[in-house]
């Protein structure tokens, strides 16, 4: 008879929510009852039951199908934005008495009602990860539907500030780390592919080796981005001996450079949260302070959208980088390349690699390479181009084989920062503005940058 | 030397913080200074050097004086607001085309610059409990500062978010928990004041006692909330019996009914992010699945406001409730009242608190009395009234010696909160509405409960 | 400079352990040395310096070759031994003077100095961890030395006091463990093989899987034996459908029946020290526990001297078990036989099963298969006999395909091994039983069980 | 139904133990039917029934009283010694045939059963920590019972074995351990008593405070040793600056010495087992790693059998140390002296100090003072002698007000042991040696240390 009332009290709970959805009109199926739970769960009741409501939203939602979700977001964008009565007078009252006061109530006027509904499902046991799992399907709706994007924005916001750095935890991953841990990491890993358990061990557990991770606590065994790190005597030029399965292990105390050469993030419903800047920061920090006789931090990067760059700039008719003689070296990219050829493949490509991730700018002339743009944007210095440097088919195909160091060098990152953020000057080394250079003076006049 | 690039590197970071701020310039002395290094914050500048400049300013901060903080504060309320021409623009642009974009365009236009302002600073290490530290002293300043209204507006939104929920966690605290932690719950107590180690011990080691509180992440040690709880088999009508030294400790399985008998909340920064309700509803499963047999779940809470009004009431000159034999009956609280009285005292007493309770009310119709607006506004009912419960000085001085007991029942709280939410209906027992129904006979008819 | 004093103190440790060695006499080499630091450790000035000359002699022997170590433990098994011209004094005050006193004293000089030697050893950090390896080493030369036998009795000795029951801990390995100790579960795995990480997390992860682990904390990563289970909803028959990869997961509120289908010990230098005993009857405990509704808790064990003892008994030319027929039959266990065949197998392989398992007795007229002495020893009864059962390539090599339940039921387990080790008796199930009458009305009449 | 499977499993393991003893007979009550009970864990039925006997055995020894024990010890003396025929034979049989396996069966016989009923009690769930305690009681009727000798001894073995320094853990206590813990330090600390927790606050909290205990994973939460330690800037003369409540805390890098000034055993139950020598040795490799600045290591020390030693000194009527005119200064120890005798006082304690520590030898020609042969036996040396340096009751009392340094110096630890050891040299510095220079002279040759 005791042990029925707490199974009653859970039960209740439970129930409630099911209740108070299973009441819902049926018409419109599942996806209408939620939405009309997600009216309720804003409502005076919602107060009471918040957390039996949301649990039970979030379940419900976790058993739809693709078309009922996008319905549910549908709806969501359509029926939970601000109220705009009120938001049209309290438009107009801050125009008569603009005031902090007006403003204020402006701004929570103009709020969407989804914000609030996105907070108070969190209030359900694992609403966090829950919510950031929603957002991914959410995602995957917006190129179809324009007016999704307000919703989007609202979870994104949300997340910003729950996922605000100071709630971030760097943790190090290593083979005493849960397996349930690293099957993500093997999963999740983005940039060099991790083969099974051994290949895994081998990026871990060596005295060398290091791999870093943010989490937050209330997603607790979901990393959220991680950077694999190799400890070395010099910069190194190409992916594979890292990866290589027997390579002797360097002693601590012979390193004096650590190489980010591997960094993902791990969940797609934080897309464009951003955490790398911060975690590449915490980890040189971290390994500076172990790691004493450490003085160089770079990466080991691929130049992911150099290949469609240059089959772009192939096709040109009159490119002014690429003549009939360079486009038929370039043909041997795929084909294999004879032994004898390769240094004038190298003295081509090199110099091309430099302009793509220098001078070739999109969007707010920005640098075309979306992993130039992270380093960069970060204050980190373009420092060396490699090649053949990845020979692996996903290197060849997104980098025609490139690699690249970018370098942290934290008496500069600000100063680097500053000027890109403001002029949009990549920084450089000598080394690789001596490439610009010789190419420069085939094409166009140095700039003085 | 390899030493030194740590050391360089960690100087670097604290050195570029303080070299931003020492070049402020002066006028206006170090509020100012902070005030700009505020503004540097949130410019591109800040995105590089954010952790760095956060933990600058949050140190300099806490050396503030009163004044300079009050200065600071103000600075940031008149200086942070919203682009008011960019404001303008939008909220006209709405008016104009009423739509989701606009809305949210107005809506992010309206949010304060200090709300980011805030955001940013919690980049620095330790950022959440200094800015929970700061809107403390906030808060001190707010009676004398319409103005500083807004800005702590921001804390407030920023703090919901952050200590949503479903970020919280929730511990047992017991004689195995750090002495730390301990420490702050003896100064946190703020209802009935724990003496010392001892009495601390009483509180929490023996198998019929419990305290639970409320964690966040980001403030490592220190509870948010905690409320302690007597396992008992019947419902309690003093204090006294609870606290004393020497009490016989009862077996877990004659345990039926747990007392909740003191809430403290710990962080005045956090004042109105409202944590008790989700508190007493996740003990009471909590304790429903440990101890079985637990059938009954009440508090035994003070009626703080009690005294107060009663002394009000009974200066009024023709006051309903209290004539004049009642008033010379009321003068022996103070005085001490011979054991012949007591019964008397008693009858005189139950039906005045039960009046207070249930049917004094304040702003927007509720009760005066704030713990009776928590409890009845979590959905709680009003079960019984008892005096005299609690003789000590504060308990006589704010309760007139009156201690009630409200009932969290799992099956009536959704429509106790929800009939006090729509109507101010304060959900009571039949003791407590025979109280005033007597009362009431002699003054006004029986409302229609 | 300062950082050298504590470099000092580190190497004054190290080295002074290594400068007593460096000053034995070389004749002999290492080993010599080696036994030399031994006699030191014993002495007082290996009071002061125990901890350093201890590691260092680990240390150093952990770089020895066999031929090396033979040498070592035959020096450590005839110098070590106890001072005989004391003992034998001893041994002569006693039979003049049978006390407790002088029983003690005598007690005391019999010790072996060996065995004072190891627990020095045990001084240094990781001191047990090797102490352990030195004795699987060890094991190694006994067949060849009868000399060393008194060396490995002062092993296991110690050992049995260190690794006494109370000293140990049991924790559950799961998917959540780190994966340092999941691979030597991988590793230890000694009755069915793990294939590979998808294989162990088939066996840990899933609701109705379970395994757990005996730990001590001198040995931190390192299990010591470990017991696989799984939850069912009744006693099964083969090991295949435990182990498929594609199985439906049983709900826990349906388990009624846990079954212990592989136990494996994991350090072969703990040999001969018993834990399976008690890591079974705490295992009960535990999942008694967690899953009220368990009642029977079986084990399915394969019958690995079963295949050895059937072919010797169908050698015998007048077995009385197994004539020519027979015989053919047989010879179809590894030809493979046709699906009309199996059912005759069967009932032929059944009784001679139960005879072997419960007639055939070996040394001190114990049961001849092992696992079966093992489980009948800790008071489990034989319960029931499958065949086919496990046609795994080692299934069939040791046990031609059998498997048995053993059931540990709580209320008869004191009584079993109390028959068992008093009067021999094995205890046996009805069913089992039957198999018994029924073969032994062909052969010989039924003893009074 | 289901529940009462575990609860009848549980309740069978009790009920067995309970019945098993129940069984016994009656004469003798109680502890006559325990020594039954411990016979019949030392039989076959133990075996199988080991844990839950052990348990029931140790829950009903903790409800006897004085007298019982006592019988309870008396009887395992007695009947639990080795089997006197057995050890007969086998004492003969080494006689005839001395060898190795003589030798060790003559051990295995000589050893008293009570040895193995301790190791077979320890099966019980908190078995380690009960026996401790058991012998704690048995200590205190040794000073009675000669034949109770045996029995501890039998203890004191084992002890020695399971707390085995490779056992044990070093664990740093401060404000952060949890309080159950922190009160046991405040009630074991035996030098200088802990007031309250405040008092135990100022010695754990401050930077330059440290406490460090040994634990043992059998006994989680009882500190078996523990050191407190002071960083100074220099070496300490007295005690109370280091107690008192408002002292300035010292930066770490200014810390230079670090000052052992209490150590105190917890665990009267493990007398005789010694750890201090390794406390002592592991924290200084703890400090000198975490402060690399450390770079002296001294106690402040009492003398606690000085005042004793001084007075039978000053009553002999002719001592070559005190004359009449000495008398008459040591009686003002007592009344108080005025403030231009002291340092005529100090001028004439210190001689008789350094005297008291090198010259008074007692059994086996070790030093007197318990204090001082603990450390002078770890190989530290004889620094200062302070006086007056501890005026607190016990100090005057047992002291006389003196204090002592003893340096652990790491380059000379062995060598001072040897010494002390081999030929009973108390090593000193200068200053002490000056010290007795100065008094030697005036009465006897100074000897050639």
């Amino acid at each position: 008879m005791n042990v029925s009332f707490f199974s009653e009290l859970l039960s209740d709970i439970t129930e409630r929510g099911r209740r108070l959805i299973g009441a819902m009109p049926e018409e419109g199926g599942l996806p209408a009852q939620l939405l009309l739970a997600c009216q309720e769960l804003l409502s005076s009741r919602g107060e009471a039951s918040g957390v039996g409501l949301a649990r039970e939203i979030l379940d419900r939602y976790a058993h739809l199908d693709e078309t009922a979700r996008e319905f549910f977001f549908l709806g969501l964008a359509r029926d939970f934005g601000p109220n705009r009565d009120r938001l049209e007078a309290l438009a107009r009252a801050y125009l008569d008495r603009p005031s902090l006061e007006t403003a204020n109530a402006l701004h929570a006027a103009a709020e969407s009602r989804s914000q609030e509904a996105i907070r108070r499902l969190n209030l359900a046991p694992g609403g966090t990860a829950a919510l950031v799992g929603m957002r991914a399907d959410l995602l995957k709706f917006l190129p179809a539907h324009e007016e999704l994007r307000s919703l989007d924005a609202d979870f994104a916001h949300l997340f910003g500030s729950w996922f605000n750095r100071g709630f971030l935890v760097l943790k190090r991953i290593d083979w005493n780390t849960p397996a349930s841990i690293l099957s993500k990491i093997i999963q999740y890993e983005a940039v060099h592919a991790i083969d099974d358990w051994e290949d895994l061990r081998r990026r871990i557990e060596p005295a060398d080796r290091r791999l870093f991770a943010f989490f937050h606590p209330a997603l607790v065994d979901e990393p959220l981005i991680f950077v694999e790190v190799a400890l070395a005597d010099g910069i190194p030029e190409a992916i594979a001996p890292i990866l290589k399965a027997d390579r002797p292990v360097l002693p601590l105390d012979q390193a004096s450079v650590a190489v980010f050469y591997s960094i993902s993030n791990c969940q797609e419903g934080l897309r464009g949260i951003s955490f790398g800047h911060f975690l590449i920061k915490q980890v040189v920090e971290e390994l500076a302070r172990e790691v004493p006789n450490l003085k160089t931090f770079v990466t080991l990067s691929p130049v992911p959208g150099f290949r469609r760059w240059l089959e772009a700039e192939a096709e040109k008719p009159a490119s002014p980088l690429i003549g009939e003689a360079e486009r038929e070296l370039l043909a041997a990219l795929d084909a294999g390349w004879p032994p004898e050829e390769e240094e004038r493949l190298r003295r081509l490509m090199l110099p091309l690699a430099a302009h793509y991730l220098v001078r070739a700018r999109g969007r707010e002339r920005r640098p075309l390479d979306p992993v130039a743009r992270f380093h960069i944007g970060n204050g980190a210095r373009l420092e060396r181009i490699h090649w053949p440097a990845d020979l692996s088919a996903q290197g060849m195909k997104r980098s025609a084989g490139l690699m690249v160091n970018y370098l942290y060098d934290p008496r500069s990152i600000e100063a680097n920062h500053e000027a890109y953020a403001n002029d949009g000057v990549v920084a450089t080394s000598g080394t690789v503005r001596r490439l610009l250079r010789g190419q420069a003076e085939a094409i166009d006049p140095v700039p003085a940058e």
